[in-house]
């Protein structure tokens, strides 16, 4: 039985490592059967009788990974940024995430949702649903069928929250194991445990959960140190917790491979913990400056051996399109540089790249840039608007203004775990 | 002779005072030949049988005013944001004006550069060229003739800079009065005196461009307090002046309307001598978060009596639409928030929104919001795929909501000085 080789011919550009953009002017990649085969200056000879898809002077690079966003706030994109966290939790999310109770909505919601990621080269993806069961399914569906590979979780809440979104404790570890059992059959799509954030959860839901992440060795994703009233709020429901990681940490849920968002006002201490438990920070700048958050000291994770990614965390961020959020991973370093005396560096865009894809392919287990064996993640892109005739710019220069400027209409295909989606 | 009259018939929305968005829903905005004649609720008697050009649930808002970007630069949006001012002036800036000597290449950056202003829905700008006084022509001419209102400056420099663009001083006058007699035809576009920045400026030859700004009664747009090295360069190289703005004031350059573009760090006496000489400062958040420049503290100035308007400082800043400087506006607003210990108030999107428009409106000698008398600047844009079934949002909320999302493609209809341009 022959194997399905796909060649594709034209600019290329990845990261196979944090400080290294690899740029192989009029290059091919090659992947057989869905997996990356690799990546030559000169097509070998053994692939010399096949077809190239020609992709011209456009730009062949890694596909993006969204590590942290909330799809039943979709709808919600650039609504209520005038406020700070827990206000616009009130007033626009609370009462957003309720309609998905109707399970009609949620499946249109998604639908969009879904379609919009791709659309926008975001083929992985760790996503929050809502409290409800039946919706958090059908996201995962609808993942599942337009190929947006990555995590979904149903969120839990059992307290400090709207009557119409707060659990009844049992119940909600019961609907979540429900889930964790119907989502066995998803190929691309793997639950996770999502407690809202410590404020919203009893100790008994937190234990609960981490109790469930140890059966099913599911990872978690939550909010940890996002905000400085969020924060007290902790201290005030926590008294005997040690620091906001410790709330997490004794209830079993701070496991390997898990998310935590934000981690703008973590200590050394917190980072110590997620570094030593294998834990993952997703810093989401637009969020950050969106909800007034703070900024998070991103290069001390790094230093502090605790693995960093991206999330568009929509809609404490008004943009889903990945490249925003890689300029504004480089913007609010500028502004800590600025706010430290100069003193932690500020992230390039080629940085901030790397992030966005590499760090978080790594997260599913995959190698970094366009690694032998890995499952196809890529985007071809078109930055010919942006070209001035003889300007003589270098691919590099040619791509990092292309992820300052590009829009989702540049992306001109798609592929996600090895299949053509755009 | 019959006046001709335009109806634009949807939901209406404009800004009449900084603190205030008017917003009218299924409004009715009247322009008798080609000026504001009233926005209304009800269409007036007199205009009831006439045509009325329905927008159905578009939204009819003021056109953009970009007060503050370098046409030579447009090439060059997206490269180099990894650096500081002066090494970005020196590795990109520099030697992308060099080209600007060959009329031909001129010409078609220009022609798309002015292309993409009214695409943007920008109708009104303050522009600067390069040292080349036939581009400088050629850029009020491709702006002339698409309608883009505003100021264009032929840049002077004669010291620290390449000697491509280094000009002999009284070489540099000349150009300048030979500029400002030939543009005298033009209609829509008024010359301003243009010196680079301090720096790059003699004493001779400032003071030679204060008095041809007092003997044409031109106006001035310049650079004041962006960065520290080059403040610091400043002091050195005018070791006799009281502050940077001295520099500008005992030349003569200080005049009404003239626009001082960044001032992060201009202290209360910049600030006093600005607001007692009706000079107005442009504020940049993009450029200023891009090269690293530092936060303006832009209530201050509202306070202190200076006008702000904004600017999108192409190629410091990445993007030319304007909507991306609103939204930086807010976040580098926010940062400012966070940096001053919460005690400076964050700007809300309703402002930015006012200084986008009316505030520069206001700068061209007309009013605020969609008044009576003006020439007509407005778009209409479409916010629908934005918009989620049965959700009932308010007209103010779908605007904002607009505001953080929209792409040029979304503005389907632009009005400039009367005339439909798109």
């Amino acid at each position: 039985m022959s194997n399905e080789i796909l060649i594709l011919h034209g600019d290329i550009v990845h990261a196979p490592s944090f400080a290294n953009l690899r740029c192989i002017e009029g290059g091919y990649l090659v992947a057989v059967d869905g997996k990356v085969e690799g990546v030559y200056e000169t097509l070998p000879e053994r692939f010399e009788d096949l077809y190239v898809t020609e992709c011209g002077s456009k730009i062949i690079t890694q596909s993006f990974c969204d590590m942290h966003l909330h799809a039943p706030q979709y709808p919600l994109m650039g609504l209520g940024l005038d406020m700070q966290l827990l206000d616009w939790l009130n007033n626009y999310t609370y009462p957003e995430e309720a309609r998905f109770a109707d399970l009609d909505y949620a499946k249109s919601v998604y639908e969009a949702f879904t379609r919009d990621l791709i659309n926008s080269g975001t083929t992985r993806a760790a996503v929050y649903s809502s409290i409800h069961t039946e919706a958090t399914l059908a996201l995962a569906k609808c993942m599942e069928a337009k190929r947006v590979t990555g995590f979904v979780g149903k969120v839990n809440m059992d307290r400090n929250c709207p009557a119409e979104l707060c659990e009844n404790t049992e119940e909600s570890l019961r609907a979540t194991e429900e889930f964790i059992e119907r989502a066995k059959n998803f190929k691309l799509v793997k639950p996770m445990i999502t407690p809202r954030f410590a404020p919203a959860c009893t100790p008994e839901l937190l234990n609960g959960l981490g109790r469930l992440a140890e059966k099913y060795d599911v990872p978690v994703q939550t909010h940890l140190s996002e905000n400085i009233q969020e924060i007290l709020l902790v201290h005030e429901l926590f008294p005997d917790s040690a620091g906001y990681w410790h709330v997490y940490e004794r209830a079993g849920l701070m496991r390997p491979g898990s998310l935590m968002a934000h981690c703008i006002y973590s200590d050394d201490t917190e980072r110590r913990v997620m570094s030593d438990n294998g834990v993952w920070a997703v810093h989401c700048p637009c969020s950050n400056m969106d909800l007034c958050s703070g900024i998070m000291p991103l290069r001390r994770f790094i230093y502090d051996g605790v693995n960093v990614v991206l999330g568009s965390d929509i809609s404490g961020g008004a943009a889903i399109f990945m490249p925003r959020i890689m300029e504004a991973t480089v913007r609010i370093s500028k502004m800590n540089w600025l706010a430290t005396a100069q003193t932690e560096p500020i992230l390039s865009i080629a940085e901030a790249f790397y992030l966005a894809t590499s760090a978080g392919a790594k997260r599913m287990g995959c190698g970094e840039g366009f690694a032998p064996g890995d499952p196809l993640h890529c985007i071809v892109a078109d930055d010919a608007r942006m070209c001035v005739a003889g300007e003589g710019r270098t691919l590099r220069e040619r791509f990092e203004r292309m992820l300052h400027r590009m829009q989702p209409a540049d992306i001109t295909a798609v592929w996600s775990e090895g299949v053509r989606v755009k």
